[in-house]
């Protein structure tokens, strides 16, 4: 081969194909569920009378020695996980370890750990969500009444507070968390004994090795089983929907953290700064985070384009599945966790906030909800805002800033009662419209929110 | 602006600025929902007295009006659909029109629009997988002992049946069924009420807005109401999924539809052919299906990338959310009839079928099992086949043609039993594993096919 | 077909496939280069002998006339151009306009009217890129001594010049032009004589026919030439870089005309506006290429996922090459315009950019590059700059307030010339290394600049 | 922290901070880069005198011998690779090590490490296109009269020869070569000097520290220099079009090495089999890469998000560009490898590409040309060809199996000459238009191909 590409390149052209085809380096994350699949694959052997009772038992011993061994046992120098897994089952219990593979093929062997793997990862982000949304809950409590100006087209539009706009992402990860339960339930069927493509003549027994495992049931088509990788895909769906999420949320901290905004001080565990610049705190976490959310897309469509136009059976492009998957999930978790962390050791300048919602005349929508409640047409009432806030700007005053005198002089048809709903703070704390920053609004926001947080799983999105 | 590009750009760079804003064109697609919501919106109006109840019935009755004109009533120089309704509306009723606009804004407005135009959407979808399964279910039935090659890495592996293949395109829509059960119920709540970003004061009643929509309930915060696009993505993650699934199957029928495989001759009604090469046929609508897959890809994309560290808020990005989702969703629709049609269509080769499992050995692995199932050691049953495989070679025949004589000749301590396995359409009938492509599996397959598809919906993916 | 999915929807199936496969609506767009290739196509069939020198002639003739005719001129129910094109020609000239096919297929033609238009829009485009270029650099030479803040991680890090900002983008853009410049000459090769797929036997003459179509040449290998669509997705990708540019200026013009920053105000031109928000401007044209950049990424993937895996020959698949990329050639002209019309017709609050430089002690890295080059060891000047840096924000001050007393009171050994660098106009009217914001370094650049935009073209990318 | 996600997870905050923010692994490959741009720092520094020449001579021996050392000599425990060298430099000179970092900053150093990696890469990429394109120049002189059916829509429609197919593959290599060598030349100006984001009052000489690292030039602007990532997603674009085209070369491996068209065997070296089925030859590499091409789009879409509305000045996200962007450069220098592998050992089945020929009326559009070249219409001629064809189809014989008797049977008018090139091998090797598979315009285009193979680069895309 040395001709092909020249001197240059030490590498063998057969070792090149050994790397490139090997998986053993991402299968080992699922070594621990390989080992319970064969574990269950054997006793049902046993009980089916495929191998003997005997045999059955020296191979549950051997598998059961392998787990409590851990990875580490596992010889490295094997193509996947399944090989090294036999290898070191025959080290153990000798010849009777070629018994093991009776009735199955590696297509639906590693179906089946692929699975049970990310039910375990499934269960782990459950856990980030639930943690993440604590933290934000708690301190949407504490900021309840923290006036801050809301945005629309990212300009101030109308004052709310800082634990209402919170509150939007507790939500969102509720429904984030109601979409892990489903993308769990729907990965969680056993394609174990689907065989090579077509399943076998052996008598074995798919219910009994899809209970062992905790499945819902085994696979209905043995083609199906190992055909099929959309289960990825809607793991790959549901991460890139949660760091989307995380990256707007991280967007918002940047900008928050920053000069113009002031809104929020990171703390420096997440943050590097400058030695001879005594403000400059650089939110690293916060944009590793929001730029990484480029990846769990990137994997999406990297796995989507993989399947395009796949006929069915096994095919070695699906090989690929799991590094982009995995790697989805490690970084899901670790950027849930991170803006945890990042919003529980923060200090939020909720002065900043307030000050913010002055002179912006982000009010003057309640001015105009309150005429037209009051009665006037809604298009009087919004000639007689659009009126007072430029005198307001002539005067160099914000809205909030009239008193019934400047106010009688501007517009003598306006009620002085009008004034209350121009202090930004009293405009979000009476905007009690379901789900709106009012008081008793985000009182029953609130108590809705810690039920759910509460129960277990996220059944109900709302 | 002239100087800007030159004499040769005829468009004035306020055109261009209007027809860049534009949404017109895409928002016609839910007027129908637009007007709904605002019934809904009128009469909660005047329930609460936030309006009075002659106001809103004149409300209502025009809107009404305008839903029997239907969409050619609307004025088309409207920036978008909202402006066009109430546009309409003030011919119809007069000034008290504007007390439409009471307690909203567009940014509530539109995303109720949206969500209520999808789930009409997915409800057509839901029955388009029901036809299709449908057609899968019945060619299946037809050809559940349709013997052909069954594929690992598109290589011939193992026989199969016809029924057994399309079987597993049934099981997978019935998933996909699920799925969209699943995101028209996570996007089955109610933004109405939400305002521009955080609430009103008016004393509004979101159940009932939420109740007469059809909603299972309000969303719970405003905020997150008009910030989350989530639920878009779902749909685009879906429709992708289906895509991928025909991209997967056109991709079969252009291989089975070639010289090469012949398994299946495509309809007149969805090819193209040539007026001088009497057998050419092109599967062009199979090829544009395997094609489009990839524009669902690249909607997810554009959608996914657009949310994107965008600030919570309403913010003018989103409003391109809906031509990406619209064609996808239109797309999947056209694509899913499409293959239904190429299916129920087609005439299936099923000799050339049958002819394609013979000589390529791919009852070895049955012969093998048989072997082990009586006893014979693993590694012992694969020696012996592959003695017996490569004496076969020798001769020039398949395995299937071995009988008592040539097979005692090869190896006499194979009792002649095996020869049955050896069979490809005896193979394949026989392997009864559950999910296989035997009698008795393929029986149990379909009836609980049967079962799942006379159901309402999807609950159960399995 | 009607109980394929029943009585609800109107449309028969034969209508859907029929829809389905037009390309008619797209194909338009290049009509006037489908008639152009078959006036050369014609002129050469003459030349060569293959049609006589009468009938190329009447070809030719009738096609003239379809030219001047324009495209209201054609058909609209053919399939495709070529065909709308081919009919309307007999109706023009009768029989011999079947000649025009000899020696082509619709393969190649379309191959080549698509090169055609592309190479029309490349042109298009680079005005373009021009005509922002030229927005940009006055804009620089106006602003190139208005001081503001520079940012990295968001945070202000050192004062810069305005001109200095915008003058970043007027070298992305250089290397954008230069990009449409190599992609245009890639795509600049003939295909037209390639035939279906294999060339032809009849003696054509590919050289004149490219020489003809203003092409370098024609392509060197037929299956290639109608196999190739790497110069669609070269097209893709210049719009996706474009665009990805946009989005980041856009996004800087969204920040900085918010309340916060305040360092622009965007005309009425391109924004929107409230009638009771008096200073409320809504960035909408910013906001939608921000977001529409996604699209451009969107189609690229489209495209790309499409080729994925196709074998060679024409597929059927390829049609939908041009729905993606004209889409993203369209939106890169409109906002490449929008943005010179945002940048001409914004006002700049160049004070409030100078205030946003105080207090922010981001000369501090320019103070201890003063005293690093006095000799102070880096290490030491570093500590000096922390020492003094600290004792300002003690006292509530800037490092641009300090005075020759003050600075003797916290560190003696600093020598008062280092006041002069603390000022952050004067740090960045003398950050002088090439390249830099610095006076003359800024007039070497705009020099440089203004010498390229001169040029025909893009040839220099520096 | 522990609190925050239970006592489940082992790793702490901290940790998890630090892991999520490092990037030495990736560093790591381009630590020889940083050396010698640091070399080429220091001696600017000792030339234009911002460091004494002895201090100059002392670092840059001291980075000397931290380049012979090698990367085994740096710490592991620093942050990135930056930080590593200055501690070994440290170790090495002791305190002057400190000078190093004079009027430089990681901004500036970082992406000049990454553009001279990237130029090193794409030289190897080059030499990969050659030895590539050497191998099919070589296959296609072998096989240029090999007949083989070409195919359109994925169905046999005109023979051609292997060697013209695979002719087609080195034109598209060409052009990649081409493009590589367009974004080498676009990458290859030098950021060093631009320092944090907006260059330093120090006297450094840019053009000097560029023209030693082989740089066309220092780029024109600080802030330019250190926000844009352009160059890496040229980059990542020229991997997804080569990918893209190893995807299409990879699937027609996949499909001509199955059973049903059985052209070429792969050899054992590419390839795993089974040990019971003889034949059995799964084209495992072809599989790989093909799926693998889907990566190299996913890290487009990777970078592209990342990028999108990403202000100006450095962000901590754009360290990501270099993960995505490296494993695009070694996918695709592997796959290209083992695509020339494949093709140079694989057994190419010429007798059965030829037999493919018959029977399918291929030469269909060869004979309707010769009875247009020969004067008759060309409607007419299709009517006969139509009818010849269909007269074929119920004797059961192929086009190619007409003799003079039966030709004369079914049309009397046709002139015996015609039966020529009906035969697949005779129509193929007469089709001489320029670029077609004809034996002079085949012998044309390898002698192009090989004066264009014997050139340094790629200059030349035809």
């Amino acid at each position: 081969m040395r001709k092909l590409w020249g001197g240059a390149f030490s590498e063998g052209s057969d070792e090149l194909v050994e790397r490139f085809g090997q998986s053993i380096e991402t299968d080992l994350r699922f070594w621990e569920e390989d080992v319970l699949g064969s574990i269950a694959h054997a006793t049902m052997l046993g009980r089916t009378g495929i191998v003997s009772e005997a045999d059955s038992a020296l191979l549950a011993d051997g598998l059961g020695r392998i787990l409590r061994e851990g990875p580490d046992g596992l010889p490295r120098d094997a193509e996947d996980v399944h090989t090294a897994v036999e290898a070191r089952l025959s080290e153990l219990v000798g010849e009777v370890a070629g018994k093991l593979h009776t009735a199955r093929s590696r297509n639906d062997q590693v179906a089946t750990d692929a699975r049970l793997y990310l039910r375990k990862r499934y269960d782990e982000l459950a856990a980030d969500v639930k943690a993440l949304q604590r933290v934000l809950l708690d301190l949407a409590r504490t900021h309840r009444e923290a006036t801050m100006p809301g945005y629309t087209h990212q300009q101030r539009a109308q004052p709310y507070t800082l634990g209402f706009h919170l509150m939007a992402s507790f939500w969102a990860f509720q429904r984030h968390g109601n979409r892990l339960d489903h993308a769990r339930a729907l990965a969680n069927y056993s394609p174990l004994g689907a065989a090579a493509v077509a399943g076998t003549g052996f008598p074995i027994d798919r219910v009994a090795t899809a209970e062992a495992l905790g499945f819902a049931g085994p696979m209905p088509n043995a083609l199906d089983a190992t055909s099929d990788r959309s289960w990825a895909l809607d793991g790959l769906h549901v991460c890139a929907l949660i760091m989307l999420e995380l990256s707007r949320m991280c967007q918002e901290l940047v900008l928050w953290s920053g000069n113009e905004f002031g809104f929020v001080s990171l703390s420096d565990r997440v943050t590097t700064g400058s030695s001879i610049m005594p403000q400059k705190r650089n939110p690293d976490m916060a944009e590793l985070i929001r730029g990484r959310a480029a990846r769990a897309v990137g994997n999406y469509v990297t796995l989507a384009t993989t399947m395009k136009g796949l006929p069915l059976g096994y095919n070695r492009d699906t090989q690929d599945d799991k590094p982009c998957l995995f790697e989805s999930l490690d970084l899901t978790r670790d950027s849930m966790r991170l803006t945890a962390l990042m919003l529980e050791t923060a200090t939020w300048r909720t002065d900043a906030m307030r000050r913010a919602t002055k002179r912006d005349f982000s009010t003057a929508t309640d001015l105009a909800d309150f005429l037209a409640a009051q009665g006037t047409p809604f298009r009087t009432a919004h000639e007689t805002v659009g009126k007072i806030a430029r005198a307001c700007r002539e005067r160099g005053i914000g809205l909030e800033d009239l008193n019934v005198a400047t106010l009688r002089e501007i517009d003598p048809t306006v009620p002085e009662e009008a004034l209350s709903v121009l202090r930004p703070t009293q405009s979000a704390l009476s905007r009690n419209s379901q789900g709106g920053p009012g008081r008793r609004a985000m009182a029953a926001q609130i108590k809705r929110a810690r039920a759910l947080l509460a129960r277990k799983g996220f059944r109900d999105p709302v």
